[in-house]
This record gives C-alpha cells, sequence and structure tokens, in this order.
C-alpha cells in the first residue's frame, strides 16, 4: 500500500482526500496485471489499464448498437473499474476452466480490500457498480461484457489467431463467447459472429 | 494503418462499422507511446493509453472537486480522448520548451489524421471535445487539464523526485503547472502547492 504524501492542504478534507488518493495510488498497480491477448500489432501482450481505456472508447464509439436506453456513462464507468479487482485476483484467461472457478471467490476478495479504501459513499457506488456489471442482468452490464469479449477477438483475428492458436482453443469454446457478446447487442454478436467464421475459415482455432 | 477484418455482418451497415474499427485499430499504438514519468512504484515509464485510463479514474474520484455545474461526463470523454494525437505527435514533455513550440501544429496535424478515421458525425465529436480541452475555456476542460497536470506531480513525488530531478525541473517552472491545476479546481490547486512545497523540503527540484 502507497500512503498518500503527509502534507496539509488549507480548505479541504484532508483526510477524505487521502482516502481517495489512497485509492488512486493503489489502481496504478493494474498498469502492471498483463492479460494473455496481445496489443494489435502483437508487439506484447496488454496490461489491464491499458485495456480498460481502449473498452472505454470502444464503449462510446460503439453506443448505437446498445440497446435503446442504454446509459452508456454507466457502461462506460463500469469498464473503467471492472478490472480493478484483477490487482489481487489476476487476470483469469476465459478459457481457463480450472482459474475460472476459483476466480468469483478471489475477486470478491480483491473487492472486499480495494474499493474500502474510497470514502465510504464512493466505496459504495464503486462496489454496486462492480457488482452490476458482474451480475449482468441490466443493458449496461450486458453492453459492457459485450465489449469486454469482442475486444480481444479483434487483437487475436489481427494476431493470425493470437491466443486461440496457442492455447488451443475450439471454435465451440469461442461461440460461448459470443453467445455473450450477443446477449449485450444484435449488431456486435452479428460482427462477431462473422469474425469468428472467418478465423474458423484461416485455420485459427484448435480442433 | 490497420484495416478490420474483410467480414460482412448481417443486419449492420458494414461500412460505418469499419469506419468505427478503423479508428478503434488505430488508437491501439497510444499503448506503445511512453510519457517520461514512471509508474508510481518506479518499475518503468507510463505509457500514455494507461495513463489516460488513470486520469478516467481521477476524474470521477474527484468530481467534488470540480467546480459547481462541472459535467464529469464530458471530463472523462475528454480525458479518455485527449492523449490520442500523440500517436503522431508523441508524448511532449511538460518542461520541454523547444519541443512545446512545435507541439500545437503536430498535434493539430494528428488529429486531421485520426479522428477523420471514424464516420463522419463521430469524428466531426471527438475534434469538438478534444478542440475544447486544448482551449482550456469551460471549467470541464480546465478540470481535466488539472487532472492529467496533478497526475505526474503525484508519481514524481512517490519516486523521490522523478522527472524533476532527472530533467533539472526547478521550483519555479512547477509552479507554473500548479497555476493550471489551481485554475480547473481550487481543491486540487490547495492540494498540488502542498505537495510541491513538501518535494521541495525533500530537495527534489534542481535550483
Amino acid at each position: 500500500m502507497t500512503e498518500p504524501a503527509p502534507v496539509f492542504a488549507s480548505g479541504v478534507d484532508n483526510e477524505r482526500m487521502n482516502a481517495q488518493l489512497r485509492f488512486l495510488l493503489e489502481v496504478d498497480k493494474l498498469k502492471r496485471v498483463l492479460r494473455r491477448n496481445l496489443l494489435v500489432d502483437g508487439s506484447r501482450r496488454e496490461n489491464s489499464a491499458e485495456h480498460s481505456w481502449h473498452l472505454a472508447l470502444f464503449a462510446r464509439t460503439f453506443a448505437e448498437y446498445a440497446p435503446p436506453g442504454t446509459d452508456i456513462e454507466r457502461v462506460t464507468e463500469m469498464l473503467v473499474l471492472h478490472d480493478i479487482v484483477e490487482i489481487d485476483a489476476g487476470d483469469t484467461f476465459v478459457f481457463d476452466r480450472a482459474d475460472a472457478e476459483t476466480q468469483a471467490a478471489r475477486e470478491r476478495e480483491a473487492a472486499d480490500r480495494i474499493f474500502p479504501l474510497l470514502p465510504e459513499d464512493q466505496a459504495q457506488r464503486a462496489r454496486e457498480v462492480w457488482e452490476e456489471f458482474e451480475a449482468r442482468q441490466t443493458s449496461e452490464a450486458r453492453f459492457a461484457r459485450a465489449i469486454d469479449r469482442l475486444h480481444p477477438m479483434l487483437a487475436n483475428w489481427h494476431n493470425e489467431g493470437g491466443t486461440w492458436s496457442r492455447f488451443g482453443v475450439t471454435r465451440a469454446e469461442i461461440m460461448e463467447k459470443v453467445k455473450l457478446i450477443a446477449e449485450g447487442s444484435d449488431a456486435l454478436g452479428a460482427y462477431a459472429t462473422a469474425l469468428i467464421d472467418d478465423a474458423d475459415r484461416r485455420g485459427y482455432f484448435a480442433s
């Protein structure tokens, strides 16, 4: 834990601001959590912080493909927050079944530690947003999830198979993820389906 | 330029979606633009994509320090977009005066190339948001700038001087940046002043 600088700012609730700073300094660690997928140019693995930035931009750019009435600001808030639990829990590769089993518990523990660094009102809000993302019951959460799933597919396609080829992912396994995309957005679901058909023709999946 | 996959998704305006994808694939390059400052733990230089993610989180967490009526969603949109021009123009170190002279022209050229990858309506909006950030005339732009300036100060303080010590920045030079922070937010200005006083006592500046 990085403690904020021991300084006193006049006219400010320093205790509250220090709690906010403790959280903001802590989440810097997300920049060191590496995902399995590579950057689009294949030069290195992507980290979860830059991934979250890219998703925020995806959400706004693709806003028109969300179901009518979806609150895109809330989607963006979710996407900016959703991976913070990986600071403790690590990135879970979506096709690693053993890891996925313990993932929920590990991420919950991380949420219990990290969000309460914030002042109570903000901790509660962050937790709520994260829980909503995880539960996938709202159109905001489903659209956010669709974007989170589509993003590495694009990187993989541009890396001639990327993590699919490297980790022996089958077409059946990837189609489970396409289903999640279609649940969040008809248009993005249709795009993902076309992309996977093409990747299959190119031999990017394990058989 | 990375071309989107040559696929056809049914029920989708594929030409429009391809323009959106062309932009989203292009901005992946921001993950390879390195800034001068280090991560909080000092382990490596920060890239502009993960920096932008962190700023989006700063904006929301520090929202209460913005002038009343400031639209925090717009601030977030600005911060997510503001560094994209660095893909062509590179990161300009805030204390490099020679570089700063040509910066505006280089960034404008970058904006002319990158934003129009988007469909026209979205390109216009992105350009508008970026111009607003650059012009610093609205409270949203001034608050976004305050956060953009405060962020590396925190990293520097936690790195025992960081880029200040390494590049011989004086207290007078840094106080120019503190002024920009105070223009965007009284509370963040007060905090930055206290932080710089403390850094000065610790001998982090060149004399």
